[in-house]
């Protein structure tokens, strides 16, 4: 998007760019993600809806920039769904920790985390973060039921992200990235592909 | 707590309870549970301490009601420790959940949690609740390394709580306690007393 953005830039550029991105926000808060056209936001910003495509991309790209992402987590978690279910429990959390872990992006990252756990970050999740980005993504890594399994998912990596990164607390802040993945990568795998309903024994 | 405050309360002493509550959480907030003293914080309510223990009971006490807990997580996880870690888990969350799901102590254990979520929260899990509640209540129910077990089971609770309730993330929100109980159950077991670094199968 940066790329974008620079690339032939003329003055008042970054402020259009800007204001776009503002009626993005306000849109996918108050009319969360599906409610939100690019049209819309166009009109409110008052500009094309062909200069957001240029700046922004598509609806999903926009609001993962409305969200201020520092990466692009569909583009991260490629590699893990490529090798298809089996380790996929381990493989994700290696490659969530890999980005994490990274001081920067750690820095941006929980910036979003500290909004998605707000006013209205139900929503932003419910209706945006989840079918745009967890739901294509896992979809593919679980069994079944993919509309129980990614919520399972979600909820404990958001209580790793609240313990790890935004409350801190020890020893969840200091465990190496392969201790936590040798501890919680077998849950994930569990919500991915396990029994959910009651077998007594629980397969990684 | 409350019977203590109306028992023998005379004009002006409902006054004198908010303000040693008010430094309590100040001192808990600015000094953490192992830096506060009953003595300091009568000192800066400007009270004896004598008054303090008079209307809270033990320092432990005074936290839970400095964070305004509806009720005493340690007599409600009483009856979870007695039963030993066979299915603890399960009964765990079971009982968790007929707390939570409660709307009158909902409401009450949310402004609880999002404050947690917030500034500080971190320092008064880490430095209290984890110590003073949790603690002592899942460490009867631990097998081994306690130091790791509680902190992974806060974990999934926490991403249970800003799932289900913080954020009402649909299904979470939604779903039966007993569904709650047969998914995450396991895992909570698992967190509690089984092989945390490798095995491949985990036991329920």
């Amino acid at each position: 998007m940066t790329s974008r953005a620079s690339r032939g830039r003329r003055p008042g550029a970054p402020d259009t760019r800007a204001e776009v991105l503002a009626a993005a926000r306000t849109s996918f808060a108050e009319k969360g993600f599906r409610g939100t056209t690019i049209r819309a936001v166009a009109a409110s910003a008052g500009v094309d809806p062909a200069l957001v495509h240029h700046y922004f991309g598509s609806k999903d790209d926009l609001f993962l920039a409305a969200l201020e992402m520092p990466v692009d987590p569909r583009a991260i978690l490629a590699p893990v769904v490529a090798l298809g279910p089996d380790g996929a429990g381990e493989r994700l959390l290696r490659t969530f920790l890999s980005v994490w872990d990274e001081p920067e992006i750690q820095v941006r990252l929980l910036a979003v985390a500290r909004s998605a756990l707000g006013d209205g970050g139900g929503r932003l999740l419910e209706d945006g973060f989840i079918p745009v980005v967890l739901g294509p993504v896992l979809g593919q890594l679980v069994k079944d039921r993919p509309e129980v399994r990614i919520p399972l998912v979600a909820s404990q990596v958001l209580g790793l992200i609240v313990t790890r990164y935004v409350l801190a607390l020890p020893p969840m802040a200091q465990m190496p990235a392969e201790d936590v993945v040798a501890r919680i990568g077998p849950v994930l795998q569990h919500y991915l592909t396990g029994d959910l309903d009651g077998s007594p024994r629980i397969a990684r």
